[in-house]
């Protein structure tokens, strides 16, 4: 194993045991671990809370896995581009989580952080950093978005001042349905084939990003997850769930390489939420909360602004 | 319009409102009608029921749409495919309709009867009919499977003794989710590029196929619409329309299409089923009612043999 790719499996795995635990404590239920093979090489851990309290569904997971890519695999895999195609094989060290609560006032959070090694080492482009983080709540409050963006840029900021704004854009940029002409939600942040500087420099920022997860959601979750909802916000929470499924199954790069490239389905599809409701569109009233959401849904906004 | 277009139009309007009539009969409720335009060209009429009292969502589309394809999707639509690459016209008329009803005993269904045509006249591949029609119930009834297939088999059988088993074949090989190692359901009739006789010929082959819906599946509606059933069956009904929206959003080539190509998202999306749940799998016994579908989505059976 590279030392970098050690180095992140140490980070991703401490992540995990941290969400994990501080999730428990907040929900009272217990994440069942399962730890799987993959059988084209390497393996994982899944942890999945399913029917808690305060977490509907919710999973964390890491994995360190090699193997061979096709070429279609390899090309839409980003990072090494310029790298021989005759060189396919690949190791990928990452942490992967999407937690679905089950008030509606609460969001859903996704992060996920990666590094990819392709083909022999030294080439430009064999090793990269990829992941990021981003919120999708139902019932839009303007202090959680701005408390989880301004957790995101801390992190940032520690490392690039450029970081944030650049993978804010990114992020508003790859979250989006066509389809329906909307946001999946308010971003956070987004970044792929990030080699620009030496890995030891990216594995502090990628530890740093993991680090500052319970940071940027879990106050948020606090406040929210036992908020009084009525039955109406229930059903508008599985409608934009029915989004979340659109988003992932259509366009997320991650789900369709890691089902394409044979990865453990159930790991892979634990980002769908438990139930998820699809009808007519009604355009909700502009006055409304749903109508306030759809406009930042359709108009990302700063939630992070640059301080004087 | 051509006159192979123009008869596709009258036959598939035609079966929407023999559908949709017998349909409201049976729920009570109405379908919502939507006449709309495409911005490339061309339009439809939507018809919807949802929240019906057999029918928890419904969608029952024709359209007649024309445009230009980007080479993308000429590649993909099939037909064609030895058309000049540089006449990337198209025209297309069908007939799509899916049917989710609320009982866990009731299978969903879906239609889809089209013909397309493609850049100059004249050319081999310049015109084609596609569609098929195939069931995915929750619980297994093997009548419900022998009918269903027996009733596509004699639309077939009236048309090409050859073309039921052909279709079988490729329906049970379309609708099949690697993923998971399962097929959608019980299958049904799939073709597509079918230009093998004069239109004339495919238009009636169409004609009975789009005829023979009602014939197809209401009897089987009729009979389990109002079966009772248990908050366990129902959870499992919701649990497998998950794996009817992985295979829509994943692989169904018309989902994919309709969406790329900027089709009416509402439309394209009304395949969606109103409610569906994911959870982490848990493979029921083998002797369960839930065992024994499973088994025969994993191993796909005959159930319309050929006669003595």
């Amino acid at each position: 194993m590279s030392d970098a790719r050690e180095a992140m499996a140490t980070i991703v795995s401490q992540a995990q045991e941290a969400i994990c635990r501080a999730l428990e404590a907040l929900d009272g239920g217990r994440f069942l671990r399962e730890a799987w093979e993959r059988p084209g090489g390497g393996g994982g851990e899944s942890r999945v809370l399913e029917g808690g309290e305060v977490l509907e569904r919710a999973g964390v997971n890491v994995s360190s896995v090699h193997g061979t890519l096709s070429s279609a695999s390899a090309r839409s895999m980003g990072g090494g581009r310029d790298l021989a195609q005759d060189d396919l094989s690949f190791r990928a060290v990452g942490l992967s989580l999407v937690l679905h609560p089950r008030n509606p006032h609460a969001p859903t959070v996704h992060a996920n952080y990666r590094y990819i090694e392709r083909g022999g080492d030294g080439e430009p482009g064999s090793w990269w950093f990829g992941g990021g983080s981003d919120l999708t709540p139902f019932v839009l409050y303007e202090e959680d978005a701005r408390h989880f963006h301004g957790a995101l840029k801390g992190a940032c900021d520690r490392h690039d001042r450029g970081f944030y704004p650049r993978f804010k854009r990114a992020c508003d940029e790859y979250f989006y349905l066509p389809h329906r002409g909307e946001a999946r939600g308010l971003g956070g942040i987004f970044f792929d084939d990030l080699r620009d500087r030496p890995a030891e420099r990216l594995l502090a920022f990628a530890a740093d990003c993991a680090g500052a997860f319970l940071e940027s959601y879990l106050p948020i979750l606090e406040r929210r997850c036992r908020q009084p909802h009525t039955e109406a916000e229930r059903l508008w929470q599985l409608l934009r769930r029915g989004r979340y499924v659109e988003f992932n199954l259509l366009h997320d790069r991650g789900t369709r390489f890691g089902l394409e490239t044979g990865g453990r389905t159930e790991s892979v599809l634990m980002s769908l939420p438990p139930v998820a409701r699809w009808e007519t569109w009604k355009e909700p009233p502009t006055e409304s909360p749903e109508g306030r959401l759809m406009e930042v849904l359709r108009r990302p906004r700063e939630w992070a602004p640059e301080g004087p």
